[in-house]
């Protein structure tokens, strides 16, 4: 080991532990603690972020990463050594851009932002959040402003902190493709979607036996229960405190079979990815996914590719109708198939199927895209959401509350983190494919043998954590660099022939 | 503020942020972990742990202390920075004292002799403890003997860890109290042991209405689902993260109706201890419990004196019988209350009943002092253990499983923690005797009015956290010092009563 990373281990050490506890604490928060202990927790918290920061920012870790960022020290550096500079480097260029009074006030700002959202959401007030999001914007335009280099856009500076390898240039050749491809396709779709009888979904379905048979689903996929769990939270998430204690929520609705199913297949597919990376990076910078794009390719993968599939569901059907006979006994697989796939025009990105998808995500990027290019003031944004849904989808928010209030990231001061839903959802068809040249991963499916896939992508993706950024993992798996067009294809393909097109 | 504590008060904010994290930690690993998480965890564990002994024991914190310590400081502290004063000054006293790297020898002992602990229970042999146990004592002497003082005996020191107020002397009193009244008691209730049916209570009792049930009586008695949750755990217990957040498990077992709802009144009383800890004192030194016996004070009240009683159950035993009626609708209240009362010699200390508990902490009691008088030898204990089962209790175990190897306290060398509980439940019966005086308890029981009683707990005790001492509370709430007979007298009424003697 190089002696000058042997001098930083102790401090990524020390980073290590106490942003694990900050994820215990997230966990907490979301799964298990009292309503009123936000208070005097947040007491706690604020010192350990404070803590974190100490422990990465600090003279003695700033003076041994300029050290180890020189030619000579690189060659002594492993590959994973390497890795953690890179990613160190990336933390003190976004951290240090920033003067720390700056940093402070954003922070408390979004602290309020967000608790504004969530009112005006309510409320279904844009105008009350609007001057909170103004703020925030104009706090981004500034953060990126610190760290625009070259020819880069502000908001590229945005775009790079989820993933380095997407800016606009490859998104806007991305997003030129679904708008050109989707949207017509979409517009069929629409003129048909009520061939698809889903009614079935919409019964009563007893929540217990809906626990039951997720935890089988998420087990059916590879998650690993001793070194798993799975809770309960509002909102489906994953959260890992390292490749042996991965942990998932869902969230069960009584009349409704699918939500809670296809989102413990989704969160399933983030987990397997968090419990396959190697043990010699886990609790190191780079013992998590390549990106959050990467990530969601995973998430989605499992989701859709797969999991909407009629092999996935061929070995394994009966077992869901045995568990509601009452409600399944009379839908056939290939009802039950076209139901989980149905497609329809909708206003809300969280509850959109497969094919709108795309669309929500589209309009966000160009919203977001105009705001960093100066091109919309805040008070017009309602105005212009509302518009591109009509256009691109081909319906209009009745309000704002299902119109652009709809996310929180905006509040949180999360601009350039939707292109990563969109474009991960795409590297899940990249990466099918190119495993259907590799594997019979039909076969597989139909024999209820997923172990070959999970150890697939064990191999070739999670294993690796950010060892490898997203276009090297691409690039090392299928060949090639990013390509949009095996997800329209995939897309194309699924929604011709289900609505007969 | 003293200009001196508010330098101070940095550290005591940073220990206290890592100490909650190791609880949450420590809760967490109950409840919820995945089973191979500990390796990886442990890391984090160790480093939080490292950087808390790091907040509190340095130069600056040390200098700090000295001078906080001086007469002329103490005179500009308020009460409860004095409080906090003296604790710091307890952990110096307790940690300087020993030599770092024996501290970390008897941590990594600890850590091995608890592991094979566990393994003779299950393997029921002593032999294999043996020599770890040997080791374990041999260090808490060695400790005990760089912190002795003035005509204090070694296991003095020990027993002041967990109570200041009773050393020898003081326990001494207490158990010849109990060895003269309760065995003579015990052995005439034995014969009759069997007048009393408790039949009803190992029938088939359904797991989610115990649940139910249990998270009812824990409400019944004030326990605040805003500020606390329930969950399960092998075994139970209550943590906080503060007064916001206080947490409880229980334990279920679906042919012991009693089991579950006496553990969830026995951890709501220590909960509501936590809860009622002012705010202005909760997340300091200060903020927990005055002591173990107090603490157990509380939840013996609950779970006994309170719990325990007829007139506690008057009004909701009908609730109970409409959850179990096919087991309980031909049981009457004054059945189930013998039931719940019903003593008998037995081996286990976690099973004892009212009666019978004492004895097994007497026989602990007089062991420890005997290792740490040197007038045992470890390979002599299971015979000693045994004897002195037979002489006060009346039965001797038929292995060490079920003798001397029960408890794990002393695998991890806490010798001095068994007198708090016996000296909490006489507290109980103390304090219970003096609110008689002072409230019409058991109209409030009767009426199902318990919030008079939690609130007078509160602003006599829980409030003031470790402000005061076990002494101070007792002689401030009571006009004198801690006082045996009241429990002596306690269980003498109830069994003579109850057994008709």
């Amino acid at each position: 080991m190089s002696k000058t990373f042997e001098k930083l281990q102790p401090y990524l050490d020390k980073s290590m532990a106490l942003q694990t506890a900050r994820n215990l604490f997230e966990w907490d928060d979301q799964t298990t603690a009292p309503f009123e202990a936000a208070d005097n927790t947040s007491i706690v918290i604020g010192i350990l972020s404070d803590e974190y920061m100490k422990s990465l920012i600090n003279d003695d870790v700033r003076h041994l990463l300029k050290k180890l960022q020189e030619k000579k020290e690189q060659a002594d550096l492993t590959d994973t050594e390497r890795a953690i500079v890179k990613e160190l480097g990336k933390t003190y260029e976004q951290l240090e851009s920033i003067p720390p009074e700056e940093y402070r006030a954003f922070n408390e700002l979004i602290s309020i932002s967000s608790r504004t959202w969530a009112k005006a959401k309510k409320d279904n007030r844009y105008e009350e959040f609007a001057p909170y999001l103004e703020k925030v914007i104009d706090y981004k335009k500034k953060f990126a402003s610190y760290r625009v280099k070259g020819d880069k856009k502000p908001y590229e500076v945005l775009l790079g902190d989820y993933d380095e390898c997407f800016m606009i240039r490859e998104l806007d050749i991305f997003f030129e493709q679904i708008k050109k491809e989707i949207i017509p396709l979409l517009k069929e779709v629409a003129k048909k979607a009520e061939t698809i009888d889903k009614s079935y979904n919409y019964l009563n379905y007893d929540i217990n036996k809906q626990r039951e048979f997720c935890r089988y689903l998420s087990g059916y996929v590879g998650f690993d229960f001793n070194r798993g769990v799975i809770a309960e939270s509002a909102h489906p998430f994953t959260m890992q405190l390292h490749n042996h204690d991965v942990r998932i929520t869902n969230r069960y609705i009584e009349n409704n079979l699918e939500s809670a199913m296809f989102s413990i297949i989704h969160e399933s597919g983030h987990a397997l990815y968090e419990m396959n990376i190697a043990d010699s990076i886990t609790q190191t910078l780079v013992g998590g996914g390549a990106s959050m794009g990467m990530h969601e390719s995973q998430s989605r993968l499992y989701e859709n590719v797969l999991g909407r599939s009629r092999d996935f569901w061929e070995p394994i059907y009966e077992k869901l109708t045995a568990t509601y006979p009452e409600n399944l006994s009379n839908i056939s697989l290939d009802h039950f198939i076209k139901g989980i796939n149905k497609a329809a025009p909708s206003l809300i990105r969280t509850e959109a199927d497969e094919l709108t998808y795309c669309l929500h995500i589209l309009i966000r990027y160009e919203i977001e895209k105009a705001i960093f290019a100066e091109e919309v003031k805040v008070a017009e944004l309602p105005k212009l959401w509302n518009q591109k849904y009509q256009e691109y989808i081909g319906i209009t928010p009745s309000s704002d509350e299902e119109g652009i209030l709809q996310d929180t990231h905006w509040s949180w001061g999360e601009f350039g983190y939707f292109p990563s839903y969109a474009v991960g959802t795409a590297i899940a068809s990249q990466l099918y494919a190119c495993m259907l040249d590799k594997m019979p991963l039909e076969s597989y499916l139909k024999e209820s043998n997923l172990t070959p896939i999970r150890e697939y992508l064990e191999d070739n993706i999670h294993k690796y954590g950010a060892v490898k950024n997203t276009g090297e993992i691409l690039k090392d798996v299928c060949g090639e660099d990013f390509r949009a067009d095996y997800y329209i294809q995939y897309l194309k393909d699924k929604y011709t022939k289900l609505y007969d097109l």
